[in-house]
Parts: structure tokens; C-alpha cells; sequence
């Protein structure tokens, strides 16, 4: 008890809010995540914040080493930490990783609301769909003829799933997300409101007079533990499949077009853009609005930093960091970056070099004159 | 009536016009502006057209000195102006702020439609919703439990409130806009078609094997009098909140991050993405498919130009303007654009400059070379 | 049969595949797409698929003549091809534009499922609407008071069509598109899912103490055969027309201002946005997330390569190729481009310059001294 011993206020307010609903012990959040308590397990608290907000009653955490003095300064009653010292002498959980430890904690505490299972009156499904148990169907949900809805999946409002398709069990798509004609979602995908998947590939022929559709007749295939943003749009492929490897994070507003394939375990950040056909490798990060060209080839663990474009015929090797417009390695465009931004000054040095050449050669064009002096 | 005798055919054709429906005297709109008629106030028009499109029947608008000259002209029957002089002879009200005047003229003539109040028997409102009086719920829209809306408050089609959300008074859901569980809106806030309040945020935590969801348990917080573009994302805060402020207008498309703050009356324009935790000043305005990077931090009236990207560990100091990728005060990159746009010319003269010295030199590595000429 | 006797084992599978559902003959597919066969044209074959997946049971395309090694070393059964030669020996059927006639043969082969013709009872179709023959109206889709939606028209679920709204014939709404209060599509429109058609545009003036909002009273009109992506959004104008031009394909997530007018037979690809106003000529394309500022005038024929930024003020002569951040000629974009990638060099190079000159003159301020030695 010596680190509430120093500060008896904030743990008793802590340890009074233990009556209150959602209440938790340090025991239970140890317990939890794997961790060792410093200090009273008995001690409860109310809630979980960021540093910044947390207050006496609620437990936070030190995400790195760089936010320790953050952490010491808080008013946190509580911290997951990985070094008991950045604690600054108050309770708390010691764990290997606190961010993972956070993720841990959230799930137990906090676990999703699976809704009730069943299927509204207001929804319309297919007599031929097949269901599985537990699924839940909101007023308004869709699912068209011949689909298949994996166990325990939820399709909460506007929600539709079109003519055989298939979802997973322990899916989730939210308000008017939809997986369109005979697409595929692996389980636990979770479709954030409005997000698309298997929309019509972009793809047309000039035939002399008009762009000439073309038929847009594959798939798009999204493997297991697969997250896709709010209004997110995955085209699916003009022939054979668009695939999202398993474990991928696909966030808001993010346009994946026809035949690319994505591997798995990768994150793609909000609004980046994938042309048709590009080739992503596993582990890739695309950050904030990068650009794909179409047919671009991504190796293993490239990352793309903010707004950074792809144009066509690239191919990255695995482990390359990109950035810029065209892409260049990070290294570079910092260079390139920094020179840019002292280009008015070089250019006025390059002026200064005429200047000092032609004084050299006195008169006349200095890098054609045959006698440096007069 | 000395404008009007001027252009007889226009104003006789706009009188004549006056007992179609919908119209309206100069009378009217010199009383709705707050403005002075020059000419005569019963004359009357039928329309409000830009001055390339208006016709003798339609009142127009000289939105600042630069159009004078095509106010003159213009068809346009009448004018709204801050000079007489720019009316061209035709008869015209004279305001402070056209374009204010304009804004208040269509508010005043077609005021906007809050269609008839109830609920749609094909609408989904749980039982323990609280609705405020003269509510609109359309067909398909739904509002979940607990959530609370306020009066005269619209939900059009498809239109969702989750669990426990709160809308204000005077607020519009367009069709397929959806504020999801336990978010905010304040009152008088408009969510265009497809908007999305409250998806989760983007947080994930890699455990060595995949990256593993981190709970999005705080919410979105809207203040009074916020616009929302269609199709646009705002995530909810891992915890705490994701808060815009009052009187913030975001367009079509944009994403805005967990946990980020954007702070009073700022516009957020089309396209534009603000990743985790940053933090924007009151009056900021980002132009269109601006980025912005986790945790930066932007001062009040700061203004990003189109594209541009604020990259990560940027502090932008109040009522800098911002441009390019990594974002620079707007004046260093025009001047740097400039100078890239005379890179091949610059690099020309620094290879006269080598040709030049070698000349000087005559012969072998002159920057080495102990004497300047032989 | 020449060229099937070099491939027996390819060619008997193919043919053993014919009398499966969905089947086709070469010599069919020769009439479809008004090819000759070069082969027995009786040969059957079961699906279509690009090179890199076909099997010797499908049908591929040879798509110009960079393909033609691919093609010789594919495993397809039969090829669509400009040149016979191209096939390696094996059946193909011969056209002048592989391309054109997969287009053609796939519309044929799988024709778009329009759907059984009704109106669901869990739609909502206002009274006052007027349907035209064989229109499809899907469960959860609206459309409301005084709205037109035109012979054989389809509306998915959740689709909306808004007051006084008309839709041309053979248009096809897919999940949760929209199109708004009073807007126009010609016939054959196609709006994929959770495209929105006629939100507000983004216009508000300031007075003085908040952004006030100036009502959008315009509609969007969309001329024939226009193809809008997911979740894209167009702006109706502020007063008059925002237009889309005959023929016009736009991707997913494209933004289209107020008051902007686009040509025919443009194409917008995914996430570029067009700002207010701006105008864009007749075959035009905008590459993935190009900006196009407000109230720029855009020729006949542009291209905007991926990413480029049309900055205010610009005016884009007809047939010019434009890149980058502000957008340039994009030959000057590649010099420019390279000229950047080689700045650091080109620093070297000027800091060689002054040591040569310094060394040059000895001492001093090199460009100020007197004498070039000592």
C-alpha cells in the first residue's frame, strides 16, 4: 500500500467509486492481462482514460517510455505499465506490453453487445438465405436469395447482403454497410457503416463513340479477422477475385479497385486509394491518402507514408519505406525534401557563382572566356 | 422608375411575371436584407440566378467589386449590390454584403422544408427512444434504444440513431446518415446523405501475430450548428471524445480520426482527412484533400491550401497558411515552386558554371586546381 | 483443328466442359462479338478469365500486343486476339479489338440480371409517384412524393429517390444510392451503392460571428448513360445545375462540387475531387485523387495524371497532359521530377563550384575579389 500511501485522496476516492456499476478492481485487471499488481489489488476504479483525461478514478496507461513524465504528471489513480517506477509511486499493473495489455483489459470490461439475436420483422430475407444460429437481423437489413450468414453475425440497420453472398460467423456489418452479389467476408469481418464491398469494377472499353462497359463479373473475396472503414468501397474483380488477406485493416474512405489483391495482416489508412490489379505483399501500411497506381507491385512490409503515390511500373521491394509524389525511398524524399525547401537558396548561390565567374573573367560570357583575367 | 426606363423590355417582362407563384417584389427583398431599393419596390421577379445564368425575370448578385463588370453585363433583372454603380442602370438593392444579402433573401423565400411531423409505421423507433415534439421520422429510418431526439428534428430514409445517441433540436438526418451509439450531435446540426457519426476509431495493437482490435469506447461529440458532408466519416475517441466544434462546417468525404478536436466555426472542405488525436484551432480551414497526421497540433485561423499535408510533429502557429507536401508557409512554397519549376534551367547553369570554371582552369578537376590558369 | 491437335489434353477438357450450364461455343462467341474463328468452332469452353488465371476450360483475351508472350504462355483454352499468331496455336477467335469484343462477349454471355419487375411491400413508394414499366422496387427503398423513375428502372434496397426526383429509363439504383429532392437521371444511369446524388453544396458565407449556411436550391443533372461509383457524392448547385455530361463514368468516392459542369464521356477516377464551379471539357480524365480547384476551366481531352492538384486560377488548354502538385505539362513534371531526385546531387555540384571558385581566387569572398589569384 505504499504507493497509495503517498496519495490517500486519490485512492480512496478510487476505492469509494468501487460500488458503483463497471466498477473493477487492479486484481481483475491483472488477472485479465497477464500483469502483476504494485500495490493494493484491492483497490477499484471506475473507468479507463488517456492521461490527459484521466482522473483519480480511472485506470490509464503508459504507451511508451517517451509518455512516462506524461504518465507521473497525470491525475491517473492507476497505470498499466511496463516499468513499475513510471507509476510515479501510484498503483499499478505491470505488464510486457501496456498497449496490449489496454487491448486486453477494454475486451474484458467492456465486451462487444452482440445484441439480441433474431431477425427483425422489419427486415426483409430471402426465404432461400440460409442463417446461421444466433444471427441477429435489424428493421431494415437485407439479405437477399441464396446468401449465407454465418453464426452469430449481426446486420444491424440497412445492412445488405445480395444474392449469394456469404458472410462468416461473428460477422458484423454496421448501418448500411453492404456485401454485394455473391461476394465473400470471412469471420469476425466487421463492415463499419456504409462501407462497400464488391461494387462494380471501374472498367470500360473506348469502342470510338463511347466508353463501353465491361461486365463486371468476379468477386471480392475478404478473409478472416478483416476490418473495413466507414464508406470504405472494395470493387470486386472484372473476372476471378479481389482479395483482402486475412487480418487486414482497411479504414474510413478507403478505395480498393478490381483485381487488386491485398495480403495479409496489412493497414490501410483513411482515404488511401489502390488502382485495379496493384499487388500488395503481406505487413504493407499505405498511411493517410496514398495513392496506387494500377498494376503497381508492393513487396512484404512496405510502409507509404502520408499522401505518398505509386505511379505505374513501380514495383517496391519488400521493407522499403516510401514517400512522395512520385514515391522514393523515405531517406530520399527527406533529402529531397530538405533541399526543395532550400532551393531559393541555392539558387541565389548559383547566381552568386555566375556573379563571382564573370568578375573573374571580367566581362564577357565568363565560361567562354579564354583568360580568367584581364 | 429611371433604371427600369432604361431596359423597358427587361423590367416589363419581370413585372409581367409577378403573378406567377413564388415570386417576389424588390420591396420584399429590400425588407428580408435589410437594403435600399434603387427603383421601383413593386417591380417583381421570379427567380434568383447567378449572372451567367440569369434572365431579365431573375434577381442576381454582385458578390464582390471583380464581378461588377459581368453584373453589367448580365441579363439579370434586378441585382443585389453593395454599389449602385454596379447595377449597371437596372434596378437593384443595395446591402452591405451581397452575398450575406443573398443567404438571407433564400432563407426568406424558400425557407426550408421540414416536411409534416411523425413517425413512418415503416420506420423502426424502439420504445424507449425519447422524441421531442413535431419530429420526422421517414420510412426505413430507425432510432434505437435510449437514444433521444430533439424537437422538430427530420430523419429521412435510412436514416439511423444508435443506442443511447443524442441529436438536439432543428437537426436533419439526410437519407442513409447515421449517428451511431451514445454520440452527439447539438442542435440545428445537418448530416448530409450517407454521413457516419461515430464509427470506431482506427486503433489496433500488434500482439506478434496479428493486429488486435483496441475497443473504441468513447464517443463523438457534436456541437450546435454543424454540417456534415455526405459520405463523410468522423470516428469515435478510443475513449473520451472525438469533439467538433460549434458552427464547424465539414463537406463531402472527409474522415476525421479518433480523438481528434476541431475547434469552432473551422471548415473542413472535401476530402480532407485529420488522422488520430490531432487538435485544430477555432477558424481553421483545410481546402480540399488536405492530410493531416496524428497528434499534430494547428492554431486558431490556420489555413491549409488544397492538398496540402501537415505532416506528423507539426505545431502550425495561429493564422499561418499552409501549402505542399510536408506543408510550408504558403509564401516559401510558391517560392519553391517556382524555383522547382526552373530546376532544369538552374541545373543548366550550374553545368555552364563547371563547364565555365574548367574553362577558366583549363583542363583537370578546377575546384583542385592550384593555379586558375595555366 | 490444327491447333487443337497440338494441345489434345487442353483442348478434349475444354470440350468435355461443354455440356456443363453456362457453356459456350467459340463459334458462338465469334457471333457475338463479330470475330472469325481461327479453330473448330465447335470447341466448347465454361468460363472467361484474364491471362494469369485462365485454364484450358476458359476462354481469355489478349488485350494488345505487350500481351502476346503472356498470352503464348497462358494456359487459356481459347483466345480473343487481334493477331492469330498471338494465340501459339491454339483456337482462338480473331477481332479487331480483343478488349472491345471481351466487353461484347461478356454482356452477352451474362447479360445484367435486371431482376423480377414489383414494387416490394416493404418499400415506400409515395402515391403521387409516377413508375413507369417493369420498374423493380426493392424492400427498404423509397421514393417519394411527385418523383418519376422511368421504364424498367431498378431500385435496390435502401435506395432512395427524393421529391420531384426523375429517373431516366433502364436506370439501376444499387443499395442505399440516392438521388435527391428534385434531381435528374438520364436513362441508364447507373448509381452504385451509397452513391448520393444532389447533397447540398458547400457554401456559406461569413457574418461575422459564424458561417452562414446559403441555401442550395439547384439540382444535379445527369445527363444518359452516366455510371457514378460507390459512395461518391455530387453536389446539387447552389441555383441552376451541377452537370454530368452524356456518357460519363465516375469512380468510387469521387467528389463533384456545386455548380460544377462536366463534360461527355469523361472519366473521374476513384477519390479525385472537383471543387465549385469548375468546368471540365468533353473527354476529360481525371486520375485517382486528382484535386481540381474552384472555378477552374478544364479543355477538351485533359489528362490529370494521379494526384495532380489544378490550382486556382488555371485554365487547362484542350489535349494537354497534366501532373503534379500545382499541376504542370507533364513532361515538364517528369523533368522536374528527376531534376528533384537529383537536387542533393545538384547541391554537391554548386558546393564544388564555390570551393573551385574560392580556390579559384585564393581567398576572400571568391565572386567579390579582385583578383582570380594572388
Amino acid at each position: 500500500m505504499s504507493a497509495t500511501k503517498k496519495k490517500p485522496g486519490r485512492s480512496r476516492r478510487a476505492a469509494r467509486s468501487g460500488s458503483s456499476e463497471g466498477s473493477f478492481s487492479l486484481a481483475e485487471v491483472a488477472s485479465a492481462v497477464g500483469g502483476r499488481v504494485a500495490g493494493d489489488p484491492s483497490l477499484r476504479f471506475s473507468g479507463v482514460q488517456g492521461l490527459d483525461r484521466a482522473t483519480p478514478r480511472d485506470l490509464s496507461w503508459v504507451a511508451d517510455d517517451l509518455r512516462a513524465r506524461e504518465a507521473r504528471e497525470s491525475r491517473a489513480g492507476a497505470l498499466l505499465t511496463a516499468r513499475e517506477e513510471d507509476a510515479g509511486g501510484r498503483p499499478a499493473v505491470v505488464v510486457g506490453s501496456p498497449t496490449l495489455a489496454l487491448a486486453a483489459w477494454l475486451e474484458a470490461w467492456r465486451p462487444p453487445d452482440r445484441g439480441r439475436p433474431g431477425i427483425s420483422k422489419k427486415a426483409h430475407v430471402h426465404p432461400s438465405a440460409r442463417l446461421g444460429r444466433g444471427v441477429s437481423v435489424a428493421a431494415g437489413a437485407t439479405i437477399e436469395a441464396g446468401a449465407v450468414v454465418g453464426a452469430r453475425s449481426i446486420l444491424s440497420a440497412g445492412a445488405f447482403v445480395g444474392k449469394g453472398a456469404v458472410l462468416g460467423e461473428d460477422c458484423h456489418l454496421h448501418p448500411n454497410a453492404a456485401v454485394l452479389e455473391r461476394c465473400q467476408v470471412g469471420a469476425r469481418g466487421i463492415l463499419h457503416a456504409g462501407a462497400v464491398v464488391g461494387s462494380d469494377g471501374f472498367g470500360y472499353v473506348w469502342d470510338g463513340q463511347r466508353h463501353r462497359k465491361i461486365r463486371q463479373l468476379g468477386i471480392v473475396r475478404i478473409e478472416e479477422d478483416v476490418e473495413i472503414g466507414a464508406n470504405a468501397a472494395i470493387d470486386r474483380a472484372t473476372l476471378g477475385e479481389t482479395v483482402i488477406g486475412r487480418g487486414t485493416k482497411i479504414d474510413n474512405l478507403v478505395q480498393v479497385g478490381h483485381n487488386v489483391t491485398v495480403g495479409e495482416n496489412s493497414i490501410l489508412c483513411g482515404q488511401a486509394g489502390i488502382a485495379g490489379s496493384a499487388r500488395l505483399g503481406r505487413g504493407v501500411t499505405l498511411a493517410g491518402q496514398v495513392g496506387v497506381s494500377d498494376h503497381v507491385t508492393i513487396g512484404d512490409g512496405v510502409v507509404a507514408t502520408g499522401q505518398a503515390g505509386i505511379v505505374r511500373g513501380a514495383r517496391i521491394a519488400d521493407g522499403t519505406t516510401v514517400s512522395g509524389m512520385p514515391a522514393a525511398p523515405h531517406r530520399d524524399f527527406l533529402r529531397r525534401s530538405a533541399w526543395i525547401a532550400r532551393l531559393p537558396e541555392l539558387a541565389r548561390r548559383v547566381e552568386e557563382l555566375e556573379k563571382g565567374l564573370a568578375g573573374a573573367s571580367q566581362g564577357g560570357r565568363p565560361w567562354k572566356s579564354e583568360s580568367p583575367k584581364s
